[in-house]
């Protein structure tokens, strides 16, 4: 049995469809992450794309985090404004108006930002004045995700020499994102890849260094793949996300023993039971603006039967079938359901309702969604 | 060339990604639906799930419908504060919490309740007084879905009789609402189901008539089903709701004449491209928490050519490969994409981005997310 249970007190307020956090296991997660990283030397720079909370970010950085990444403008502004700094944004800032709100962070707190086009220097160098310190950029380099960051080391080196040029900017290290290999299952596939990966990660490196252009900062990896990126560089902090709460996907994944990642399963969404009338199956109100949709099904319940599977049913509802001969629960029970994919789960919330060690409840926001500081 | 384009004036300053309403098409999809509906006589009851917005609710109202649906006690709340009445709520209210929502909702406008449960029934008796008028309620019936609603005819019959039985709640008829129909592309197979789905309604409101049971509303379909659910009966009014926007899933859907469905495309999410060293390709800042995932790929895309089709590339991001021959937009260009499903996205996103017909831009906020009215 799981020590949460959708009937404890704290829980037994909340309205349903909602998230709900264990705090003893999101602590487990952070401290595990924080140790293995100090094993090898390597920092860590965790990303708030999966979170958007300010409390998490301040609990990762207490235990060694010397950093936070953030995917958005949006991000970092939530996070700046409850007081967290040393912010590194991970895509490419466009456009002017972005431009002038990555530099008006940058005032209360010095800004990173990863960049792969020569225009983005431009603008950014723009939004900044002589009266400004010069920002961090790193070089964003595609290491086969084909999203963003330049793909020749020639582009690598001569963004980092138009960085160099620009009086407002600091030409800082790279960014290397495997995105595409941190969900790989196969340990050893994922090993390999990763590898693969790094290298080309080590030429760029060697290249600039060749150039004059040192790097200072190489920030890369995930979850999945941070047992590799942790050992033998080029990286030198990494940018671990999912970690904190994993979830049915990151479930999957094995390490090279064939046990599983080391973390575990710290955010759910909590339920109610809406509709019993059919038998073997009953449907609660967690739907796809519950639940993200891109990930596997849910494999982890508290409150039915062991056994039990979950399929959507809309915009508002679920159904989940209970296994042969299990107990049918009640209209109004209550179900606490392992999420499918963490960071698009964590986006369809507003708060977080953590349940802590001692039993209580607390309630973190989530910030940095779409127009969250703008109209109503 | 859509009438719309991501680089006329007011949606210049729009940050990305946001949400886009063509307006015009809006409209225009709003009075098809309402003269469709009068043509056949049935009431229109347009569900708010799809666009959570009392400004759409207020011109689906103007434009002659009888109210409007909600799925959510959240989202009728919205509707309620916006000045919106005459709410239906189509999924179960359960829980003694959001049975007294409900009544205190009541007490502002009329309210009435689809339930499937007895349970149900006694918890929002409970939450009424004697000082309260009485709520209608609708059983509700699953022709299919096996998602909410009692399955038999007899347990219909118990549920109506227990309905009637209390004294805080009026027996007003039937929901039935087949889900499972609505996105059937071959129109000959959706009309043979549709008329199945209303045959067993029938059966249903026959045999509530011989218990002294009149069904004055039976309430059900969709946009999918809406064209041959509209004649014949059973429904007194169609819970019609992505008519307004459509998507790509929608967009597939064939009348049958071969024809497409007779709505427009109203809803795009703008994008900016912040990435482009890739031949053939580039990124655009919408991806899965943007764009919901369920539903096919953008099909419809302005600024970028012909030809074109996107492809997510995780939480912020999404590839768009151009067509052999296309010219590559910059760094900093702008896209308007078609979104995949309408409901879901939009509520992705915090306010809409109205283009109107004389160009000028209004901004209608998208009211009853999670959590919206809680903690901030």
């Amino acid at each position: 049995m799981h020590r949460l249970n959708p009937n404890i007190l704290p829980l037994s307020g909340v309205m349903t469809p909602a998230l709900v956090v264990d705090a003893v296991a999101l602590e487990e997660n952070i401290a595990g992450m924080a140790l293995a990283a100090q094993r090898t030397g390597v920092a860590l720079r965790p990303h708030a794309k999966t979170h958007k909370s300010p409390e998490i970010a301040r609990r990762q950085l207490e235990a060694g985090a010397i950093g936070i990444a953030c995917a958005t403008i949006a991000e970092a502004e939530g996070m700046s404004a409850a007081g967290i700094g040393n912010l590194l944004i991970t895509s490419p800032v466009v456009g002017r108006d972005k431009a002038a709100r990555l530099a008006h962070l940058h005032r209360r707190s010095a800004m990173i930002a990863a960049l792969d086009h020569s225009r983005q220097v431009e603008e950014i160098g723009a939004a900044l004045t002589t009266a400004d310190a010069p920002l961090s950029v790193l070089v964003d380099v595609d290491v086969g995700q084909a999203r963003t960051g330049v793909v020749s080391i020639e582009d690598a080196v001569a963004l980092a020499q138009h960085i160099r040029a620009e009086p407002r900017l600091r030409f800082a290290g790279l960014q290397a994102y495997a995105g595409n290999l941190q969900h790989l299952i196969d340990a050893q596939e994922r090993q390999r890849a990763a590898a693969e990966a790094a290298k080309r990660v080590g030429d760029v490196v060697s290249r600039l260094q060749a150039e004059g252009l040192s790097a200072s900062i190489v920030s890369g990896s995930g979850t999945g793949t941070s047992a590799f990126d942790s050992r033998g560089g080029p990286y030198t902090e990494l940018q671990v996300g999912s970690y904190i709460f994993m979830d049915a996907d990151y479930g999957r994944i094995r390490e090279l023993d064939g046990t599983g990642l080391p973390y575990e399963r710290a955010l759910f969404v909590i339920a109610t039971v809406v509709s019993v009338n059919r038998h073997g199956q009953v449907t609660v109100d967690a739907g796809t603006k519950a639940l993200a949709v891109n990930g596997p099904m849910p494999d982890r319940f508290v409150g039915v039967a062991n056994g039990s599977s979950y399929a959507f049913s809309g915009d508002e509802h679920g159904t989940i079938r209970l296994p042969p001969g299990a107990p049918q629960p009640s209209v109004g029970a209550r179900v606490l359901i392992g999420v499918t994919h963490c960071d698009p789960t964590a986006n369809l919330h507003p708060v977080y309702h953590v349940v802590r060690g001692d039993g209580t409840l607390a309630l973190w926001p989530i910030v940095g969604r779409y127009g969250s500081a703008g109209i109503a």
